[in-house]
């Protein structure tokens, strides 16, 4: 049983899940995948491919293409949940200190029943599936009006805290809006107030008028390394139409994935396959359209270790000239 | 040469530092140490040890003690620093992007000639020869009316992002206050106008009331396992009196390196010498004594792997509970 912690100093929320055995030896325990790699006859198991689909909670969506058999993208309850769905989100005080029970879903979108391709190898037709099954989930995942905020990502290697290598990604639906997410939606309504125009909206028009920083785009995406980038690396995919959910990726469904794939494929072409995050930013989806925030992909290659001076920060060391990276990329 | 620039959405500041040549194979860079291990007749070379010296730029602090030769503690600028302490600190804006000069300074204290003693194994009058060094080199610096925040920190094993054994901590003194520690500022200062009382305070008197918490204590510490803990054994020391800045340590040094290793050594052996990131938290050095805000320090084990789940929210998710980490640390 989960619970949310609350710092009485800063407010930033923890999960405690403390049923997880923790043991000294195992690694990587924070990912929240958590679905195990059991050996199996010396070779490791995959729960995630074709006929296995018993090992994980029945699919609560199912894709399917003319190509891809038995299915194209599965989604099924995340088998170890870091939140539990089941239960109640109540709000209990001690002495100084807030607790909150762990109400949430935990959701794994398995990609393709292949364990070995990864999404620029999609076909685009499949690839297509898969931003369809992302939208689905969160639309279907944000009506219920305890959910707050929707977080869809991908840890892709070890370095990025992924425990099973066939390709997934991931739904954690919070009761919580949670902190850095509060940041990017203060710090873009005081843009707003102060310009009366989308901070992301002008970050676009800048970095294409300048160039120096894009690395790909199409008719409704732009792709680029930001300006002030925290990683080596670090990619951003915006929808060039102002839209504050990424609900409202209706109707571009092929376009996102068709630059997903271009900008993943030049990362691992560059940078030979690395370990990565993937992480979607969307305004709360209890919140109406805000005129002030605009949803965003951003992608963090895991090229270097976070020290103790990132922590004790909040600001990043980044070895690569985000214009330098961008040209890499950008020629590949 | 080194600068920052500013996300333009949450005010987030990145040093970018494209001078550190880049290669893909290699790991860590993002670690400050930067000084390298030069591979020398098969054994890897330390710049920290006895009779090389002359590897590092001329020490700026050394000390002594009885039984250490041929000193005790050295401190030394960072021969390949992550900021500049010969730039100018200069603001300027580029469309919708700021950027500064790199300024800063960049120090490490090694904490002892011995290449493998760590913390835990220093004789008291050592260990608290490394504490007066950090305290001297704080207020020396904090003289400097360009540095508004001094950071110091120790990053131990190559998984909290260190790239030498040898037992060292680092001092990063910046012009700009960074975030995470305006967070805290904030969130002490709203605690304080609502209950006109310091919420480090309360924490301490509500850890001792309760007891479940605690670790280790002496007349002027107290260890504590933090209640909303990020990470599985995280560990924070208080002085007990009230006091905002760390340079207040003068006059308690010998208490906290003797709470220093008994803390560290209890995670030594609970955790079989885990990887860990250790930082002073303190109030910004340009500003008087708070009423709001006490030093601390915080402790890291790096036991889990940071994922996109942790980066896309900035909350955490711990696999054990806090009470369960003292009890175990307590009784090692």
């Amino acid at each position: 049983m989960s619970f949310f912690r609350r710092d009485p100093v800063t407010g930033r929320w923890t999960i405690i899940n403390p049923e997880k055995k923790y043991k000294k030896t195992e690694k990587n325990l924070s990912s929240p995948e958590g679905t195990g790699g059991l050996k199996h006859g010396g070779r490791t198991f995959c729960p995630f491919c074709p006929g296995h689909e018993e090992k994980t909670p029945p699919a609560v969506l199912i894709k399917e293409t003319q190509s891809s058999r038995p299915w194209a993208v599965r989604v099924v309850p995340n088998k170890f949940p870091a939140l539990d769905s089941s239960s109640l989100s109540v709000l209990t005080t001690i002495g100084i200190y807030d607790r909150m029970s762990g109400f949430g879903i935990h959701e794994v979108i398995i990609e393709t029943p292949s364990h070995t391709t990864s999404f620029p190898d999609l076909e685009l037709e499949h690839a297509t599936e898969v931003v369809r099954a992302w939208k689905e989930r969160y639309k279907d995942t944000s009506k219920d009006p305890r959910i707050r905020y929707i977080l869809l990502f991908r840890n892709r290697g070890g370095e990025a805290g992924a425990t099973l290598a066939h390709p997934h990604s991931q739904l954690i639906a919070l009761p919580i809006i949670p902190r850095l997410v509060m940041e990017e939606l203060d710090g873009s309504q005081k843009y707003y107030e102060w310009k009366e125009r989308c901070v992301f909206c002008d970050m676009i028009r800048d970095e294409e008028l300048q160039g120096l920083r894009i690395i790909t785009s199409n008719d409704n995406f732009v792709a680029f390394a930001p300006y002030a980038s925290r990683f080596a690396y670090e990619t951003w995919i915006l929808p060039r139409k102002h839209q504050s959910h990424f609900a409202d990726v209706e109707g571009q469904e092929d376009q996102l994935a068709s630059i997903l794939k271009d900008v993943l494929g030049q990362l691992d072409q560059a940078l030979d396959f690395p370990a990565y995050n993937l992480l979607i930013h969307s305004a709360p989806c209890d919140e109406g359209d805000l005129v002030h925030y605009h949803w965003h992909i951003e992608i963090m290659p895991r090229l270097t270790r976070i020290a103790g001076f990132e922590w004790g920060t909040g600001f990043y060391l980044n070895p690569v000239l985000p214009e330098d990276a961008a040209r890499t990329l950008r020629t590949v």
